[in-house]
């Protein structure tokens, strides 16, 4: 298995992906890494793997349009190659928008999507229970039958990855009722059910989504954004607070002895890096976006990601799966 | 000051509704509560207020039309006959639906207003500091210009009710670009520059909506619903877990009792019931919708909430603000 690593445009620089690297290929040796950055900065790698000198970062603010003058870059060079290698997936740290535009307009989307989507794993309330949300981010809009794509793949996705025997789907809404939800929701709603999607729910809020009942959840990319954030930005306020709280004396400090392993536990089914990032569905190849702020924890398990999408053949279920579904 | 209470339709019953009543009237003598409900389940509301009979019960899920048809109901005759009486505010813990088209269909929109609008206080990151999002659910869609009149009024809100100087004003988006966002923001966006909006500042992402920054987040009704149910959600989460990794073993319980203070700030700041509930903006007179689940100690601060907002003289300030910015 060959995976392509775009090594610049993260904010934490080269380094942590390096790391990751080195830790990853320690645990995987079924696993060729080809990456791809500034020789200099990837020393540590030389004889671990292949080395592709790229010197142009794209900014992380980078367009659709700009990206693809940037064909110097490291992540343009890095999809190409993909491309033209046949590498089994491509991860980059770097900018959202630039790879999303370069991994779709390079890989090209598979026969019959409409529109790419960002899917990511998220933790749910019951313990070791997961669910993934789709689109989170890589439209600014979508139509009915673009959910319906989504909620397909996302389906697949849910079986070839978690093993889900019929993933329960659900759509993003205001409201449980059928009727509740943006005209958009309204619409996709009635799609779903005339075509007797299986394992379709109805429409779930955004309060429950995480209750652990959804094994799929249907947004476009502008709602499924603006979900994400708020859970993180909520989960990362309140575990600072929790923190705090137990800094207040030694009393307290002594508490925090005794729960931490509790309060670890919580961590770790919040932190996002764990997941390693989102995965771009609906194009032809593997392609795995980790965070911006990826540290090599992170970036490993973005890493794993990309090696289990390639071992579950997620795409060749999603293409076999959408003809079947036409 | 006149209040008219309607005093059915909440998921609790009308009982905690009657001790909001008595404990609220003992603290604010410069009230009258007009109740209407079931005359036998206020009982104990005697003597202290005026009490309409009107048992009709408007159902959770009543939608825009189906409301219309029960006039006699406690929700209907309260909003009626604070258009005929000239009351001051109108509550309600019933079905949102029902109660926003009854409060716009009888005390209409004020003049210029295109919707109103749902807005609600949120506690941010900084301690003290509140801010304001609009609207969280009055509509399904919106349109530029009505996103425009919501910011004005949130403004105006965010003035009179948390006395901020010129409110700080951003659009809920996916990135903080200006280009960043939905159709619907991107032209949002371009609108309040062109018009110079005061206080406007870009765009937010949901993760950073609450640091503390902002005070008036503008978003139509769909997202904004989304953006509040998955902070509650998460919020609620966290703090169930937080709870149960205290009762692990006698240490932790031990720790928990030097925590506890601290653990009660936090729900205090997130103690959604301590806002009271959602005001509609927009409409003839103050209208608040207090939670579906309210208990006594919420219903209590929803009556607050109405006090409040009549002495800040909300309504009169935001037909001159808006004049103002015609």
């Amino acid at each position: 298995m060959k995976i392509a690593v775009d090594t610049l445009g993260s904010d934490l620089g080269s380094q942590p992906i390096v790391e990751a690297i080195l830790n990853f290929l320690k645990e995987n040796s079924d696993v060729e890494i080809i990456a791809f950055g500034k020789k200099e900065e990837l020393s540590l790698l030389e004889g671990k793997c292949e080395i592709i000198d790229a010197r142009d970062v794209v900014p992380m603010e980078a367009g659709p349009f700009e990206v693809l003058h940037l064909k110097n870059s490291s992540m343009c060079q890095a999809v190409k190659a993909t491309k033209e290698k046949g590498y089994d997936a491509v991860i980059s740290a770097g900018s959202t928008g630039g790879f999303l535009s370069a991994a779709t307009l390079t890989l090209k989307l598979l026969p019959g999507i409409k529109r790419a989507a960002l899917i990511s794993p998220f933790p749910t309330f019951v313990k070791g229970k997961k669910m993934v949300v789709l689109d989170i981010g890589a439209s600014n809009e979508n139509s009915a039958e673009e959910l319906y794509q989504f909620a397909i793949m996302g389906q697949l996705y849910s079986k070839a990855v978690f093993n889900t025997q019929e993933p329960k789907t659900y759509l993003l809404s205001n409201g449980t009722e059928d009727h509740k939800g943006s005209p958009l929701v309204q619409e996709a709603h009635k799609l779903f059910k005339e075509r007797n999607m299986e394992g379709f729910m109805g429409n779930k809020e955004a309060r429950n989504a995480l209750d652990g009942t959804v094994d799929v959840l249907v947004c476009d990319g502008f709602t499924g954004n603006v979900f994400l954030k708020s859970s993180e930005g909520m989960a990362k306020w309140m575990g600072n607070m929790v923190k705090s709280a137990f800094k207040k004396n030694l009393w307290s400090k002594l508490g925090y002895l005794h729960v931490k392993k509790g309060i670890n536990e919580i961590s770790e089914t919040l932190d996002y890096k764990s997941t390693g990032g989102a995965m771009l569905l609906g194009v032809n190849g593997v392609v795995v976006k980790a965070h911006g702020n990826s540290d090599a924890f992170s970036f490993k398990n973005a890493l794993r990601v990309a090696r289990s999408m390639v071992l579950a053949n997620v795409n060749e279920k999603i293409k076999e799966g959408l003809a079947a579904n036409e």
